[in-house]
């Protein structure tokens, strides 16, 4: 009897090792339910997956490619829709669970606050772990609409977890006016760009790293795909140089968040978003 | 000195009388935190108000023109983002004071959850209240996603506040197989069209009606401003035979939900559902 | 150790089966290399998936509910790129493969020239196949600028195997004269509506059926994503009435080609398609 | 010395003879001054010359094919912008020659107010001249802020050339109330739909007769493309029953406007106005 | 009696203090009537209106915030659609009545030829006045068209108000040779950039300045949301280095016009114009 | 008798002249048949006609015009639809008569594989021939999916003609692997940029050089209109440096290609494609 043709998986392009064989382990968070202003990025996962078809494997920035390395796609998380904090504590399981298996954890977004599961089950596994926060906004809130856990907080939330002295943030250009005050008090912030980096990533040695890149760091004229442009942000040659810089970093655990494919007409936004995330990947293996 | 022309106030056209003197008061209740596929309706009174402006006031169908009566628009409720609960509460406690003054209330969603709001405030004004529902979905679940209030449910809890007999629901052409048993039991339910609407708005002669409009009720090529387009449904000149009927009864309050307009590239939809509302609010002073 | 949660796999929703259990397999053909106007089609399988998710499985209109059988989803085949003939034969071996197993084939295109690879191989399985053909378009050139296998001729290579008077044709409303003239010799065409079904339904009884849905046989009001949009076809209500006739016959092997979601703003082309995929694999399955 | 291929010149499919030959001449009018909500008429026939070359020259309507007759394109007008009158008056100017060379005119717009220029000299040409208006909007206004010729004048100025019971109006459905009133003691006006139109046909025998057809008389959902949408109009069947009726008269001249291309995302507005432009033109040479 | 909440007025945020209170005030001028291209500035005023409210009132890049000030936002004049020099009349009233009070008028376009409006009364009201001229296009034809008031004629037509030597031009990329011929003799022009801005500002010391901001002097990159796509402009952060610059001068007056929301498809051009008027409206208040 | 206007014909703007008297002739190559991701390109030509029309003829940035030289527009060959080589043949047979006309040949595509024609005619025309390549892609596999001649293989296929050493590539950031020791090998390429531009016009002197510019070589937040977005490209500052560059070069043809106006939802590529034509042209023209 002949065979049925069966190629019914999709996963991104050139994760396609086992589970067990892998370094590095990625997974798709597509939530965003405290979105307050125009939501979307509950489809960035399943765009990036199309997408990474059309994108080579080989990067000439790093001269490294996917596909001499052992990396599985986990799939997209099931989030319970309009239970925030249960879908939080599926994302900090699966990353546990990543993590106990000796592997690294690489999650795709969703919006900024599904960063708060695996910033809080890779800060219990590294007692020293600091954090690389590439952003146009601060997220320094305490509350936001009167909630403690919002796109609009994680990275207070993540103070919460790690302290003073262990975030650093680069690129931001927007905030109310007490973020970018609590910011100077109690985290390191380069307002605009991200040209201190290589110093902070020489400052850093060996220490273990965690990097949260929400995607809107980027202008808005190279990444529209988001639901709050905020123009002045990095090109995408800046973002190379920063991808590049955190090639020469110890990193635990990093993610990818905030594209909305629904305001990327043409598709440049999604490709820009696989490139981070291919030279993120990469970075990371690099560091090894 | 000369005078600072200022015409800094937003309204729907025709809506320009002053609360005390008005009979009817339209609001609007800008939310859509428990869309599961694909949002969008949070910005529908904003794209309505825009339309407004390009519309007759003049119903060439009725032969009634808005300029003839009194009617006040109250602007839209600043909803807590992600608090459900209270921004139901905000629209209950809005329809009440308006009920209070003597005034029929007409509410713009939103999404279909919001008029669990003016429902259960109606409800509570008039003991005999029968609901006439329109939509293509049954909105019949008693829980979607472990959640008992939802886009999904709105219907099954105002059958929790009216009970059996008590509700008609037309044009319904998507459900689960259980929605479907719920409804031939519990409700009246017409499959796919509003065909019977003649005799039911006979049967009910002076009995007090909310009559809340899912647009999504309209076939997808008139109305796809839609997160949930479901093919099958009525054309706009069966819509207006249904407003048309609506005028014939005595209707204490009503509403007009799920607008998108992000996926209303050409303007249509929200065209139709600006046309819908001039002639509902039109049907209700008929029948004054 | 903890599990990873993996949900990796995409599938249409409801066909969760095993091939071995499977009476009905469904596979996509995303190919468009021959279209001549306006490309896009290769993207309506992965279009369908997506959509397919906010999709109820229960069919209001045949009361039947896809979760009740088995089928299975072989995902897409990786057709090659520029190489027409190749790709017609891989889908010609999937099929066979198919038919050999004693299961139904469903197929979802691509252009309507990937219909010939089933048709060739359930006309080689059934000696007095009939073939319903529901198009905008006749389809009936014996060569399209110089080529005889394009989308423009797949109706025509398809008399070739099955001879006069095995083809019904029906909704065609664009052509050149010649074509309907053919027509008029070698099929039975009705233009414009698919009034004629039932009887043609009554008069074929239990002979084996091939059923070719290009979708453009609906209008562009509610099918709007195709490249060559044809006004005056089919509402979506026609279709339904269609695919409820369609369930009296014995169906052997069905496809549904031509969705281009790229000019499908809305979502509600790709909405119907899944709808009109729904409906027809629950009619095949009624025949039974 | 080989020969440089040449094919610079767009006409409609078609309308390949030269002037001297043609029976009817074609030319386009892309103009949109007086839009008051969204322009964007003025780029009509741009596109309609494009999407021509995707569209077949036979009808199966009529059974009649655009080949087998002498048309001219006479390619677009170059108005002058912010120069309604002067543009009015090429406008004139055109439709004069073309009549003075025994041919008939067929204008496609830009806006309404284009229409002026024809109707002013076909109406100079034929005494008894009668006017059919297919429309969703009255145009019967007699200033339209301030302006006496507008978009929303057009039909009234038209009766200012023609008077009383010269003009018949199809498928009105928007308007101020007055315009009604004027539509009821000066024109024929039947709302909402083309019933009417045999009879008015009949009645008209051999006498000479000017059709302008505001695409906008169609229902959005399948002609969205247009500045603003009047749901509730003709379907695309209607409107060829509306074609074939005309194919029974005496038209002297005709005109096809208001096409607006930025609202017709889909491509499906445009080959609607297309084939209205094909159908209309094979009626006008059927009455010949 | 409980209260009906009313949130009826929609201004930009923080320009919520009464007239009498306010330093400066902000009105919209929709008017897009010469737009000779693709028309669509009439809807600027609005869209920025509905993207302010996602926007923040700091500025991190002045440490500013529109909270701590008191501005009026005096609506959008209604314009008499198709009376251009009418309307620039009201434009001028508008802005002498703004003076007279004391206050600083800022004014949000629409196209272009708007700005001769408050250019006329502010130089009226200050004898040295200079005008900074930002933009893609030098608008320094004498005639358009044949007209002399239009968006290419409205720098030409500014100069017949403030002579020689008066008029700065920066990032100045398209026009005629002889725009280019005229500027280099009676205006100071900088070609395609605005780098020699901070020479400029230290040379004006405290002279009564107005400032014009085409938005498309930015980059097409960054603000594609324009008729007139003219790449090779400023990047966002050389825009932001022009409104910080600006903050040094004695602004009497300001406007920044010419966004067209049509082309803005992800929102981006919007948050640009916004940001803008944001920092160019603390710029003139710093200058205080 | 009056005289019918007739401007049916569309040319570039600019280029007006007979083929006779011209020293350039442009024509367009409108195909995407190898296109494996997004199609599109067929569009670009007609696109950039439309688009012209609104663009200055005079560059500020060479003080060239158009109109001071003698340009012919051969219009677009019409390709046959799914005949690779034959297209090719074409393409290289119109090029052959251009040059043995002693005129330069300029091609507007198309996808990239439309320049193997001219290369071919202009590398037989001239021995010593030197190509210079602007694209994102290295273009250099020697097969893509089994097929030699495709739009990943077209610079590759020019080496085979042309030879080590005498191919220069700019830009390049995408492609396989082996592409870029390919490159190492036999073509001289900068990857990222195009810096290296200025030493090698130095270099080259009088050599006969053919340009080949893909517009993908700009980075997509300038150049969005491309169905493979490549981040990471030039600006369009960076390109005019490219176009002013090349002025100093003797250029013997040269062609622009891969603009896909599907992507280009503003039209801001379109523009950036028509003003890097028009600037190469004036480039080549200044060369002579």
């Amino acid at each position: 009897m002949r065979k049925v043709i069966s190629k019914n998986i999709m996963t991104y392009m050139g994760f396609e090792a086992d589970f067990e064989d892998a370094q590095l382990v990625l997974f798709g968070a597509p939530f965003d339910g405290t979105t307050s202003f125009r939501p979307g990025t509950r489809f960035g996962p399943a765009a990036m997956r199309q997408e990474f078809e059309g994108l080579e494997t080989y990067s000439p920035y790093l001269d490294m490619d996917l596909e001499d390395y052992e990396l599985f796609d986990a799939g997209d998380l099931d989030l319970p829709f309009g239970a925030k904090m249960r879908g939080l504590e599926m994302i900090y399981d699966q990353t546990k669970a990543i993590l106990e298996a000796g592997k690294i954890p690489m999650m795709v977004g969703g919006e900024h606050l599904v960063s708060y599961g695996p910033i809080k089950a890779v800060s219990e596994a590294y007692d020293e772990l600091v954090i690389l926060h590439f952003d146009a906004h601060a997220d320094l809130r305490d509350h936001y609409m009167d909630e403690p856990y919002s796109h609009a907080t994680v990275i207070r939330r993540s103070w919460d977890l790690v302290g003073d002295g262990r975030i650093y943030q680069f690129g931001i250009r927007s905030g109310e006016k007490t973020e970018f005050e609590f910011g100077r008090e109690h985290t390191t912030m380069e307002k605009f760009s991200a040209d201190t980096l290589p110093e902070v990533v020489k400052s850093l040695g060996n220490t273990p790293v965690y990097v949260t890149i929400d995607l809107d760091i980027m202008d808005p004229s190279i990444f529209p795909g988001t639901g709050t442009p905020e123009p002045g942000g990095l090109t995408f040659k800046e973002m190379i140089k920063v991808t590049n810089e955190l090639s020469h970093l110890n990193i635990v655990g990093a993610d990818v968040v905030e594209l909305s494919p629904q305001y990327d007409m043409s598709g440049a936004s999604t490709a820009a978003a696989c490139k981070v995330l291919r030279e993120l990947t990469l970075a990371v293996l690099r560091g090894r």
